[in-house]
């Protein structure tokens, strides 16, 4: 399969949906039984981790929660001369049903921390899994062969290899990766340099986790659907665009990085865009917050979340920010003038446009002591972002 | 606490044992519940991986089951020239009740694949932690920042750091790491190089799984110690010699691998000796087989494996070599003239033997179809390896 193809051939299974029987599986069988837990969702959160690490100081990082040029991946100078290893890993439980599609999506996720930090071309990659304990053999080998297809599809598309891994027996599907690149200096996008007047840029709609999750109550005929009046068709056609942006690449993205010189840049996954532009904020070294005004949503993730709102629940917080995304796109901080070009070569390389969401303001406060940090606008507006993948 | 304090510091917790009480947890909490599958022994057995993985050629590797010089490492040669990265990853579950003794003993796994290769410096290591769902709070901090301490202590043993990593919750307690190196050609041993007439040299006695196994039927009051005779005091300091050899780095030993020039080099780990040595045999670029001549096991680990067969069982097929390891010693082809040197110089650098379990021997097959093996001889011997963390 050409380079090409690999790209379209995740549109074409995702529009033509995962067929069980197609494998000889039986009709029930489906992939996100085999978990408690969805994506990115499965992290745990933020407080509690830099509670139980700060004992250990700076050295320990986990979850890439590190301060500077390394906030996505661990940039770690090498010995020789000139040379970093630039690393990061994911790993997490399915969130769709096709094992191909959850592999794209598993390695282009982890595949994005290099992404955020200008990284272009990943050395090596591990493939992590841990294959549900409960499973039959034909549905062990259906799985786990469609999910290494997948992985290696999407690190294809790369321009990568899979050269290692570990493969244990786990109560839940477990899927994840290590991406590493040894890149010089220059290769790498400092992420700490954000200005005053900056303009905040994201390459992906959010939205992500109002989509899958309402999918999986109309799979589950939760009665959710009716009391909220959501329409199923609808559900489907939105679900089909997140599993497209998440099994997308974010490379053209890394590349547009250095390109259109960059200021700082982060990839927005389990903490929502408010958590991760939060972290980003926190890294800088100006006095400088991250102001979001405009949310992009991905097609009818707006209205379930509204709907969810209405009937009293916090519709995952999506209009907070703090929503989970899985596999998500950049969120890029560019000088002014750099914006119109990044967004014209994004959409021109990807087939997707990208979104100005927000400002770089300088600090207000004078203490020193406080934070910088992002917030949501006042008054932020939102915009539904149509789907491309469908004809009409 | 200084690095020869922290050496003591494992042998001191492991001979304390750990009380649940001393922070504040019930006195029937147990790490190793929060599993169905402990240590080594959880990975998918190898024929079905190697099955699952045939279509995807040799590009695609997990569990490090590459060949020539990738053995237990993948070894990626890089843009940069006379460079190569050594990368490295192992999860699994707990299989000991202390989480500090268990941080250390993952640690000492994931660095092991690195040992083998001859890679004596770590550049960077990933932690990998699949936190328990069913823990409580307290429960959850105390065993987080236990492992975690432990993994640092052997980073640190190791003169490594731990930059990154990623942590979700889990069914199980999931816990592993990523060790990678950028190394110069000079710095890998090439494993591929056995001689006829070379010799086989192990660095850690095995039968860790007896001893694992049988502590559980004690900690459980298992009917099995009563019907098999067993000796609870026999168990109890089996299972201490066997955490301290599971939680020591196998670096002296690679450091050992360049200065008495080692032809060949693998980890023990959950394939068994005969597992691995197969592996080793496989790669080799002569026409060789490994023969396995004599066992050294743990001291009581022998008795209880001939107690399980006298009663019908298998014993674990510890004298068959295939009984899982985890973090077991190196086992290296040597020249004959360099075994003595290097026997003496392990055991004064770790303080622990090595033995001498067999030789490398030419093909007797003239077909070159039939590819090289490794095979315990018809009359092999044990030995029983007396403790010596023990005052007597």
């Amino acid at each position: 399969m050409e380079v090409s193809d690999k790209r379209e051939e995740a549109v074409r299974r995702i529009l033509n949906g995962f067929s069980p029987q197609d494998y000889s599986l039986p009709e029930d069988f489906v992939l996100t039984k085999l978990t408690g837990m969805k994506g990115c969702g499965c992290k745990v959160p933020r407080e509690i981790l830099l509670e139980l690490l700060k004992t250990f100081g700076s050295e320990v990082v986990v979850d890439n929660d590190a301060v500077g040029i390394g906030l996505d991946s661990c940039v770690v100078p090498l010995r020789h001369k000139g040379l970093n290893l630039v690393q990061t890993t994911d790993f997490f439980y399915p969130l769709v049903d096709d094992p191909y599609i959850m592999g794209r999506i598993t390695c282009a996720n982890v595949l994005s921390d290099l992404y955020a930090m200008g990284v272009v071309d990943c050395d090596n990659m591990l493939m992590l899994l841990g294959v549900a304990v409960d499973l039959n053999e034909k549905e062990r080998d259906t799985i786990v062969s469609q999910f290494i297809q997948g992985f290696k599809d999407a690190a294809d598309l790369a321009e990568t290899q899979v050269r290692g891994g570990q493969t244990v027996r786990c109560p839940w599907l477990l899927l994840g990766g290590v991406a590493t690149s040894v890149v010089s200096n220059e290769e790498l996008i400092r992420v700490d340099r954000a200005e005053p007047g900056d303009v905040l840029v994201i390459t992906k709609p959010i939205g992500g986790q109002a989509v899958v999750n309402s999918y999986e109550w109309l799979k589950k005929k939760d009665t959710k659907i009716e009391e909220l009046g959501l329409e199923p068709a609808k559900i489907v056609r939105a679900f089909q665009q997140t599993c497209e942006q998440m099994a997308r690449l974010n490379r053209n993205a890394a590349r547009l990085l250095h390109k259109y010189k960059a200021h700082s840049s982060t990839d927005v996954t389990g903490f929502g865009i408010l958590g991760h532009a939060d972290n980003l904020a926190r890294a800088q070294q100006n006095r400088v917050d991250f102001v979001i005004e405009k949310l992009p949503i991905i097609e009818y993730a707006e209205e379930v979340a509204n709907k969810m709102i209405s009937a009293g629940g916090e519709g995952f917080r999506l209009f907070k920010g703090t929503s989970a995304e899985t596999s998500g796109g950049l969120l890029i901080a560019l000088a002014p003038e750099n914006v119109e070009g990044f967004i014209r070569e994004i959409e021109e390389l990807d087939g997707f446009p990208a979104w100005v969401v927000g400002k770089v303001v300088a600090r207000d406060e004078s203490s020193s002591e406080i934070p910088n940090k992002a917030y949501i606008s006042e008054v932020f507006t939102t915009e539904c972002v149509k789907s491309r993948i469908h004809q009409n």
